[in-house]
């Protein structure tokens, strides 16, 4: 391997300048990168070349992929909505190998353990790299510097931004469809994989050279509502089945029970409130893990006590959302991923359940986003350092094992309250700084722990509402402080080799971070 | 004036081979052009020059084509839904002309009676020419020639197809919308000009450099459906008032008391029948005209009587079209526009009544489109000759007074049915050769008049299957020489000048013919 090419960038971190051959811009300070240039522009097609009938299936993958005139060191994509149930990518480069086809980039929105299967192709060649989230073994298999080519992490709305400002090309979209008729209209409403909406896929069928619709529930057209729409697809292909049901949603999403958890959710919407934050009319976003569910629901009881309604609440929903929109504590849900379903069965058959694409919510190269509107967001973090900044991709081990998900482009909302423990496993959670940097600190304005909040210095505004409150205020460093003294001093540093094996974008197509080889 | 290229096109028709000094390709044949190249590629924006609370407006609509950067040889955009009821164009182009700008290029989807004042800035030289359907007095006044330059009229998916292949690059797009939020996400469902759908100024919002949304009724974000994505939306103009609620729908729309055409539609209902086009799962399309509702409500009743059932049906809708969704006499309407009140009706409370676009249902340069799955369409002409050609943008007097709509569009339907009568006013409609070529005669399949049935020798499948019956099946010729017989001769030809006035473009935005200065 050739040596890498880097440069400090303006966070103070060493990022590739050159990834897979390609020049990448090191990141430059938040709303400081201007965009140049033209949207990507897909090739002109012509309805002389489509079946009139709009009957557009073909016989298998392996046939479609072949029509498609794939060919050594094209870009497939895929895309995350099956989760840990989807069968299809496994099936897509199975049908690469046998077709002898090398050198593939995988452009999946995020993979999962389903996943593992890939190992074997990046191991023969028929994949060259991956860029995209890779969640567990794929992760890990990164972390080891097995991997040919660099990985490149983006957020939801980077990777739409990526796509739409053709830094990545697609030559071949695959989109595993719940639902879709024989024209590519497709959803994820009905079915026996329905998984809600079809977003993350949105980019893929507007840009890629080549669309491929994927279902193993065909209905006559016109598959309604066509969350992809059939006119941006080249073929259809059925199978016995694209997924798993059991993995695809879960029947019901589990709250937090550990009781720290619990109380730092309190605290959050007790801040929330007091900060003036919650209010007739006002918006939040929380995700589907423990707390933030635990959050949701505390969020609901004061809502009902003060009689407050939302006007909006932002989904990845789950039935506490739904429960919300249904009690009418909301106007609308605005869904980008459903991870329930409760989530599913509101999407399909209430019309204030709205399904979002990272377009509209997160797409940071737009005329505006749905993201900066938002008054409260709930974030996670595997670290956060003493200048807020916050990693959501690295383990206190060093090793890439999470996505970004819309972790970054939440980032943009009114105030960002990131409610976590003050340490995991006996190793504190606050960093003096984080070994991957994925969000900025000028950014990231709460940290809610068990043993005390921190606001960042720069919302003197929170800092002067909260003044008069019994919330327990504190400094970041007295909160690390106080986590150190508990498990006997800061975390040990992982240990990593030379080669860098990920970048991390930051959500204008700017490198924020890399991550390294594992050795330890 | 310089002297006009020329060329004679596939059917031999003498068109321009240069307009407005910009190059533009001759028609082929159905189906021979094929496209090169790309779709059009807008400007990279960012959110950072957009704000953060989504609060797009503008005090005006002149002080929002100042920051669109206005100046003189732009192109402005607007659309016909709000019909004869359109105040803003007027808006647009006296904010213009009190700005000193001039030779601007209006590309409006349509253009009514109520643009009328428009001709004072032609006049003046704020516009340059018009390229978009001219109904009534901008026809007239661009058929004596006294427009400086060229129109170009297209299909609603020859619109579509013009602006995505980049053949009209739009600066600025002025979109009236009934219902808007402060982000720019708008949609026609709703507030006193509700028209029901806003989907002509969908290439608009996707490719212009910049778009400007006008309401009179504006909504806390988010407006649901966002038929307009705010995303793509620069800024939003609040105005008293964008229309006239009197002249945008009608209460009722009108079926035809002539007993002439009533008989006509029942004849093509009857052909349908008997031809073995309406059947379980068929599809059909029919206009808002009077005969095209008869032909709906026949259908009807012929629908009930044989217990058949449509998947779906395209509107123009009309409380013909809802009456059947209503009844379960079909799945689905797919609906291009509403032209009554239950039409919006429908659209707004109905989830299997689908707003579509040109995008969707029209586009030629697309992967398939919503026309070519139709069983069967009923369209109408001005004129139709011996070889099927039929003419919809010129009268019988030579007069330019009408756009093409979505005519050429549905001629790739499989069954395409002209309801005509023999003549007009004593003029005969059958003729020898079209004045204008609007539609190739090898699309058009079925001609039924008062007096007989023609079907295109090329449909020897229908032929065959009607040998059988008592419709009355005739030859052209021997149609129009009827006409001719009780009209006492042929119409006598129009008297044109030498000067091409206007280019009409095929849906592969080829020009299949052109119409010249009438000086009769």
């Amino acid at each position: 391997m050739s040596k890498q090419r880097t440069e400090i960038n303006a966070v103070g971190r060493e990022v590739l300048t050159e990834i897979n051959s390609i020049n990448h811009v090191p990141f430059k300070g938040v709303g400081k990168h201007v965009p140049q240039g033209r949207k990507a522009a897909p090739p002109l097609r012509s309805c002389r070349d489509y079946p009139g009938d709009g009957d557009k299936r073909v016989e298998s993958i392996k046939a479609a992929l072949q029509k498609c005139g794939i060919k050594d060191g094209m870009t497939i994509s895929s895309h995350h909505h099956l989760r840990n149930g989807d069968y299809v990518p496994n099936m897509i480069f199975d049908a690469a190998a046998e077709l002898g086809i090398k050198d593939l980039r995988w452009f999946p929105s995020a993979s999962f353990p389903i996943h593992a299967p890939i190992v074997d192709h990046l191991e023969s060649g028929v994949i060259h790299h991956i860029e995209g989230s890779m969640n567990g073994p794929l992760g890990n298999y990164c972390s080891q510097g097995k991997m040919r080519g660099t990985a490149i992490l983006r957020s939801h709305g980077g990777r739409y931004q990526a796509v739409q400002d053709g830094e990545v090309h697609i030559d071949i979209a695959v989109i595993s469809a719940p639902c879709a008729d024989p024209f590519g209209n497709a959803n994820g409403l009905r079915g026996p994989a329905a998984c809600g909406l079809l977003g993350f896929a949105l980019a893929d069928s507007q840009y890629a050279d080549r669309v491929i619709v994927v279902t193993d529930n065909i209905e006559p057209f016109p598959c309604i509502p066509w969350q992809i729409q059939g006119n941006n697809v080249d073929m259809v292909v059925e199978v016995d089945s694209i997924g798993d049901p059991s993995k695809i949603v879960s029947g019901t999403t589990q709250l937090t029970k550990s009781p720290d958890r619990l109380l730092i959710a309190e605290m959050a919407v007790q801040l929330a409130l007091e900060a003036g934050i919650v209010k007739e009319g006002f918006s939040f976003q929380a995700g589907a893990g423990g707390t933030s569910l635990a959050f949701a629901v505390f969020l609901k009881e004061v809502m009902k006590k003060h009689n407050i309604k939302a006007r909006f609440v932002r989904g990845g929903s789950t039935k506490y959302l739904t429960d919300m929109l249904e009690e009418g504590l909301t106007d609308f849900i605005l869904d980008g991923q459903t991870f329930d379903l409760d989530g599913v069965r509101s999407m399909r058959e209430n019309p204030a359940h709205q399904d979002t694409s990272p377009f509209t919510s997160y797409n940071y190269h737009g005329k505006g986003n749905f993201a900066s509107m938002l008054d409260a967001v709930v974030l996670g973090a595997t670290e956060v350092d003493l200048d807020f900044n916050a990693n959501v991709v690295t383990h206190s081990d060093g090793k890439l094992l999470h996505g970004i998900g819309g972790w970054q482009n939440c980032l943009f909302g009114r105030n960002v309250i990131l409610p976590i423990p003050l340490f995991r496993d006996r190793i504190p959670v606050i960093v003096n700084k984080v070994t991957t940097l994925c969000g900025p600190g000028e950014l990231i304005d709460i940290i809610v722990t068990e043993r005390g909040i921190a606001i960042n210095p720069k919302r003197t505004d929170l800092l002067k509402a909260l003044s008069g409150t019994k919330l327990p205020l504190r400094t970041i460093k007295e909160l690390k402080d106080e986590a150190e003294k508990i498990c006997g001093g800061a975390p040990a540093k992982p240990e990593f080799g030379d080669k860098i094996i990920a970048a991390i974008k930051w959500v204008d197509g700017t490198v924020i971070d890399c991550v390294k080889q594992v050795t330890s």
